[in-house]
């Protein structure tokens, strides 16, 4: 099982590590790290993240996991990036994003027609692509997974590992990550979030979306 | 308000990264990439961080952050390393650790007559250098913190920084990771997995501690 994770400047970092330390404890998982170009990228929190290739060397994917992040929106029109995604997604098991990883898989034409989710801000972008917006954590259409904001790549990977090895295997590695949430509030989403959170947020998404 | 992150090669990067993108967003904060030596580390899954900073040349952090991952155990013995965090705990206003990072922490001698946590499966590991092992997800006392296993650390990063900048602040970072867990499973911890489950992993915990 091949599974292509693609790294870029200004990314989330939890959005890619999230579903990564579930999914790569699949049995045989070969991980690759890919990015426009081989070598590091800066993430929104400036860890350095290594791309140990370029999309014109990355093997084909079984999986592909897009995350989102502050930089998406500079990939919008990246030609080469669009056209590797797009033939990843002709030969891909499972096509998967977290975040705002699901605008790369748009822009790529790939959500034409499906279900699909982003980070909660973003969501209303996604008719621009044709995609149909949908407020759940994880969404599935087809082979085409989605994820809601940042910390949802955690349940996204779950739900897949449980489809591709089933669900003794997803506990175990569950209980593996210790994931057994226990969130100090309950304000994850913005129907459960103080409105002063919500409208804080819409009124300065640059706060998220940049890092601080 | 400087935080340093330890990272080390096989290291599981969710235990730094779930903290650090909620601590990142602290007005104010200043995040440094801290290694033995500067340079990229490896992680249980192969991805390469890249450390900015060796240990040397780290600037005293206001948190400390050390996770855990396979790798832990080759630097208990490490003198300049333990000799770094003595150092650091010294000058911190908060000292952290995640899953297997708390062993760290004790082989430093900053756990002794502390009460703290680690992965499930190396808790009785903390009595070895005097701490009081403690079963719940996230551990304050005093300035020290320590965290369960893997992805408690998004839970410490929230509550610490509901401590440091108040709630409101917490439940928009809570927010803006989209941070509302819905795991497919109530497998995350050893009372509510399958039996079957925990006895795979208490079986084979390289399964866990290793990545694959």
């Amino acid at each position: 099982m091949q599974i292509d994770i693609f790294l870029y400047e200004r990314m989330t970092a939890l959005d890619a590590i999230g579903p990564m330390d579930v999914l790569a404890r699949l049995p045989g998982a070969e991980v690759t790290f890919v990015g426009v170009e081989a070598g590091p990228v800066r993430t929104e929190t400036n860890l350095g993240l290594v791309a140990d290739v370029g999309i014109a060397d990355a093997p084909s994917p079984d999986i592909l996991l897009v995350p989102g992040g502050f930089g998406q929106s500079d990939l919008m029109d990246h030609g080469p990036l669009l056209d590797w995604l797009r033939a990843c997604h002709e030969q891909t098991t499972w096509t998967t994003s977290v975040c705002t990883g699901s605008l790369l898989l748009a822009a790529a034409g790939i959500l034409e027609g499906k279900k699909a989710t982003s980070h909660w801000l973003a969501l209303d972008q996604l008719p621009n692509y044709g995609a149909i917006p949908t407020e759940e954590r994880v969404v599935f259409d087809g082979k085409v997974v989605t994820a809601a904001g940042v910390s949802s790549g955690i349940d996204m990977g779950l739900e897949l590992l449980a489809r591709i090895a089933g669900d003794d295997l997803a506990q175990i590695v569950q209980l593996g990550i210790e994931y057994d949430p226990a969130p100090p509030f309950d304000a994850g989403s913005p129907r459960k979030a103080p409105a002063a959170a919500v409208e804080f947020l819409r009124s300065n998404s640059r706060f998220v979306l940049e890092g601080r």
